[in-house]
């Protein structure tokens, strides 16, 4: 027997089923392209509600687990390489509740359009989409950003600065490199920040100064202080507090910018999500020639297109290029001539209007169930991208936490886990929603509430 | 952002709309060309009601900023003086003769085979392909690549040790990382060597040691003198020289592994062509403990697939992973589940077959007539890859001969400019055949003649 619901325990049947059918899969008893039965024979089969059985596979869809087609069964997907680690820890089972997932619901992905412009590309892209070509990309995707960017993030750009990577983390690779290559040594970076970013820092042989960042985003003043050459920050919203740049340490950052001479990396790694709030502005538009400019399509679209940009000053445009060349050729041409069209079409803001609604109402549902479960936690920060930054009553033992929260199956990190000097004591906790069903967050937040009181906090 | 609508402000909102999108087609931020969305879209977007998009687009249109048509979204239209384009610099003109591209014939690539692998990729793959994978790579083609390299080139290795990479620059890069990352400090290069090689051991921070290449390949013995850390060779087909490692050499550079406990990168770059003579075994095949294995589909099948891959040995494999995803979190995957399936399904290697009848006829009808235009030169190294090297009979200035082509309309290459420090005599010269067609060799021999006879030499 392969599934064995328990309608004695806290957990919703749903997710008992979920659960039980993906630790099926990863053991191997379900193997890749077997069937399941469809939702109704298998609720009847089990004598649940139908609801229960499609919201089980919707959840598995979502994960990857299933391929779920039109008038057709669901089958078994080939096995999802779960983590962007290569630790492939085969013995932990599946967490129930993932807060640490910081990507976005494939299943909101298009893929329909993205089939047919990935088609199209295929039947008209020439031969030289075969060749090595321009390191920085194919034009027509350089062009199609330049609109884009220009319409709805105000980037001042040109297809010359435009270089196309693969996705933010080789961004932030090529604007390192480039910093380098223009004699910056000291380089501000946000504390906390992505581990991800300190790498690209080190790699490049820059030194890094760390500035603390507030409720009003890094501390302009410290920064400004310390006098670097350089600064790479995420303004409209920090990661991983989620703090929004406020208006005056946004003009006093690009004082500081004009008055030194000073680069900044601007990572605008999610910016394209607001709910509700207006988008905040870029600081490339108030100094184009100041600033590198660092997007990817990872978080609006879809991550395993790996594809990303860099808008870089005029100046830099060809070192950049050469960069990029001696890091890896450029990228490959296919997926690009296809995005291109995508953004053209119309078809990525069509997307983006309907992610936006939709991760409007995760975030809002997340919301609304920890103010039931946890009642004294406060959440900080703007309101976009995929991810909210939840204040504890009181702090926690970060060691506490995590051993709680893998017997609890739960995923989470704490903001202070991202420090420089890595904290003992979790305050703030990162909660990624964009994968989280509004039908699953009361679940999820009971179950962190839970994690928290087991752990000796809240 | 472009558009900030204040509804507290005395103007009405279209009027607000207007203006700030036609400051943005004057500063730039919106190009010629680019497209605005729907008003029925931007209406959304901005929580406005249709009417005032649609009042705003007249507008525009009217002031000549937008060109609005029948059934299709509003685009920015050219502006009446129109900026200085930072594009398309006026080129050199194309050269008669070229014998820099190092690279394959596209006209050779079976695209009709490409493109069935590629839409049954896109058929087949589950959603997870749009997702972060694996950042060593696709299973599956980690799968096809174990196979076809231990079949075609005896290399020992398992799905977890390879690493799929952009291409063979990136194989290199990761390849240096990993060899810091093992402690390494002094790494052994063959003098001359691509420059791209030279980046990426400096990119890695590790020190470059010089060892000269004679008709035997790398001097083994100055290599094991000099006692570095690690080796980074092109043993099967010399890159530039066209030497091949002598068995002699071979096995002394083993017996230098196993003795020191050094490792090797060896850069197999073009071995899968050889034409009339055995294929060189690799070194992997005799150390897979001591040795990273790089090699890439740029050369045998086409560059514009940036596929590349990396065998590292059991130890290193999860090291590897961890780089390639912080480099740039992973390959894209649709390529890679398209290229398994061609190497699975046969396709690759009939082609290979193919390829390498034509190429075998190019090399030798280059030949044939290099021995009729430039009687007094010699072809030397090995019959396999893609170029040759041509001993002059006698040094020709590297200035005088670059003049000289570029007045013919030729690019050629010496292999002295690819020296640690470059040389200002040519004694030998690189020439690419994979696009010289035999019917052209006779030409490309003449006006190499001419070449050499005008600056010089020959």
């Amino acid at each position: 027997v392969l599934v064995d619901l328990d309608r004695d325990l806290p957990l919703p049947l749903s997710v008992q089923l979920a659960t039980q059918l993906s630790d099926a899969i990863r053991r191997g008893s379900l193997r890749e392209g077997a069937t399941l039965p469809a939702s109704r024979t298998l609720a009847l089969q089990l004598g649940v509600s139908r609801g229960v059985v499609t919201a089980a596979y919707s959840q598995l869809s979502t994960q990857g687990y299933l391929v779920m087609q039109q008038r057709s069964v669901p089958r078994v997907a080939a096995l999802p390489s779960t983590a962007p680690s290569t630790e492939r820890e085969e013995a932990a089972p599946t967490p129930l509740v993932d807060f640490t997932m910081l990507s976005p619901d494939l299943g909101l992905v298009p893929r329909r359009d993205w089939r047919r412009v990935l088609e199209h590309a295929i039947r008209v892209s020439p031969a030289q989409v075969l060749d090595y070509g321009d390191p920085r990309g194919q034009l027509e995707l350089r062009e199609a950003l330049v609109d884009f960017l220009g319409r709805t993030r105000g980037v001042v750009s040109s297809p010359s600065r435009v270089i196309v990577c693969q996705g933010s983390l080789q961004s932030l690779d090529i604007a390192c490199q480039l910093l380098a290559s223009r004699g910056a040594a000291r380089v501000a970076l946000e504390d906390p920040c992505a581990a991800e970013i300190r790498t690209a820092v080190r790699r490049a042989g820059l030194r890094p100064v760390q500035i603390p960042v507030d409720a009003e985003g890094i501390r302009v003043d410290l920064l400004a202080a310390e006098a670097p050459d350089a600064a790479l920050l995420t303004p409209a919203h920090q990661f991983p507090t989620g703090s929004v740049l406020s208006e005056r340490r946004r003009a006093d950052l690009v004082d500081w910018l004009v008055r030194t001479g000073a680069q900044l990396v601007e990572d605008d790694y999610d910016a394209e999500f607001r709910y509700g709030t207006p988008a905040v502005p870029t600081l490339q538009e108030k100094a184009p020639d100041r600033v590198m400019y660092a997007g990817s399509a990872s978080k609006t679209f879809a991550p395993g297109l790996r594809l990303g940009w860099l808008v870089v000053p005029e100046s830099a445009a060809d070192a950049a290029g050469r960069i990029k060349w001696s890091l890896d050729g450029g990228s490959p041409g296919l997926e690009q001539v296809a995005f291109a069209r995508l953004v053209t079409s119309g078809a990525f803001e069509r997307h983006l209007l309907r992610a936006r609604v939709e991760y409007r109402k995760r975030r809002e549902a997340l919301e609304a169930a920890l103010a039931g479960a946890l009642p004294r936690t406060r959440v900080e920060g703007g309101t976009g991208g995929l991810h909210l930054t939840l204040r504890l009553d009181r702090p926690v033992d970060i060691g506490a936490l995590d051993a709680a929260a893998s017997r609890q199956r739960v995923r989470v990190q704490a903001v202070e886990s991202f420090l420089h000097e890595p904290a003992k004591r979790a305050e703030r906790l990162v909660l990624g929603f964009a994968r989280l069903h509004p039908s699953s967050s009361a679940h999820a937040a009971a179950s962190l509430a839970t994690v928290l009181q087991l752990a000796g906090g809240a």
